[in-house]
């Protein structure tokens, strides 16, 4: 996806969201804005917005020499998600169709997204999402996928998510490898987070060796691009993933709320809307060879 | 006011705004762009938001040679406006206190506020602001002040709210001279705006010389400021009007609706609030020269 015009606010916006999460003082914070303002001006059309973000996202961590700007965001994402879990499990327990129940729960988890707002109301969205009807619906292409898949691959989003992508793969009945960012960026989701959810009881963890908040195959590790190459069935969570990859070719399903006006419009669909995007038809038809093995 | 970190990112927003509403195309767009994020990259800690603003809007005109690209939202403004007029004045006629009733009218309108948002229901506002307690409660100062004045120095803010306006000066009941804009800026009130709004039937018109969406005195013609030092009662509409003269000492009552953070914030108020709040004690009571003429 092409970087918008209306993603520049956006970007200050997070900007600035990011360097006082770092604790940053005023002057620090202006500094941050400045050098964020540099860097935008710098981009020309060609610049993708998750090349941006993981731009302006260093420049953060490095004017404020914190790390992990939204390190207590995220543990306290997971520390929410993991209260519901059980609620989630039971959700899926008294569906009549499990697996749309889990894309719906991994969907409602993929609010808790600090590039798009501030706050979220996990339990309202939950509510709302278990019951809107899909704008793109993908559930019937990935069943059939899931029938002839031996590995999913899981590109994963968010931390607290992550809790919410656990219901999903306990459903999805074949094994899964569930990748993380290399290094942490924005509130996605590194192997601390997802070992904080617990995934590695049901999945294997793998990274992605990057630190752009989505998946820029260019900038990820050769295993990663190894894997993603090889993969018979992927699913992509969240915006940034989509905006990352929804011009790639490969055997992808973005399960995602379209949060903003920006993705809603690539995605030809009402902001707030659920999204399950199956892939072109020949990237799943494609016979590619499968590794077998879940890490 | 001092610009907040926040205002940077509403600035690109409505910086992104004006040029498309001035038809710019997409790389004229990104021009403003960039011309916005210099002129805030140069800024410092005792730059004005209303300064700020000014300069930003004078760029949009300058890179889209459009003189006016509110002009259609203005004139529709001014059109739905005008068709809740018997409606406004229904409220007053039937109202138990008319002075509170007609400022909550004026205060109605002020949601017509392209600076802020994209879209407003003013219907909905209406309704919800004949009700809404004030956050800052001057009724009964204003109220004792109109009964010492001769007349009232009106500082309008938007193209449309100035139909809002005209409710309060027919109950106000001393004469009015009613300060709009010296050139368009925003969706901010020109003499022709006013004049769409029929004000010169019920208040003498002038305009203060500047095109800064808000009051910067040191902008304003040597007419106005004369006006201004001169007046014993004035009323200062919208955000603007409260940014750029909120630390000047003169007897300025504010009518607004809080609709931002950082002025809310400034204001010791909630986001939504509505506002009327009264001068210092002793910028009442100062003996002030009057002009005891209404234009």
């Amino acid at each position: 996806m092409q970087t918008a015009l209306d993603c520049y606010p956006c970007f200050l916006r997070q900007a600035l969201s990011a360097a006082r999460r770092a604790h940053a003082d005023p002057a620090v914070q202006h500094r941050v804005l400045v050098a964020t303002m540099a860097r935008l001006s710098r981009s020309d059309s060609a610049t993708t917005p998750i090349e941006l973000a993981a731009d302006i996202h260093r420049l953060v961590r490095e004017h404020t020499g914190h790390p992990d700007p939204y390190l207590a965001a995220k543990e306290d994402a997971t520390r929410q998600a993991l209260a519901l879990y059980p609620r989630l499990e039971a959700l899926i327990t008294n569906a009549a169709d499990p697996l749309q129940a889990a894309v719906r729960v991994a969907i409602a988890g993929n609010i808790i997204d600090f590039g798009v707002a501030e706050h979220y109301d996990l339990e309202a969205t939950l509510e709302r999402i278990m019951q809107q009807p899909f704008a793109i619906d993908g559930i019937e292409p990935l069943r059939q996928a899931l029938q002839q898949a031996k590995v999913v691959l899981y590109l994963a989003d968010n931390t607290g998510e992550t809790v919410f992508d656990r219901v999903l793969i306990e459903t999805l009945g074949i094994p899964v490898t569930y990748v993380v960012k290399g290094a942490p960026v924005l509130n996605d989701a590194t192997r601390t987070d997802a070992l904080a959810a617990a995934i590695d009881q049901i999945a294997a963890i793998v990274d992605n060796g990057s630190d752009a908040p989505g998946t820029l195959l260019e900038a990820c590790s050769e295993d990663f691009r190894r894997r993603f190459a090889a993969a018979d069935l992927i699913l992509a969570k969240g915006q940034g993933n989509y905006e990352s990859l929804s011009q790639v070719q490969a055997p992808v399903f973005f399960l995602l709320q379209a949060k903003c006006s920006v993705i809603a419009d690539d995605l030809g669909v009402p902001v707030g809307s659920i999204v399950c995007r199956p892939p072109d038809a020949g990237s799943l038809t494609d016979a590619r060879p499968v590794s077998g093995e879940a890490s």
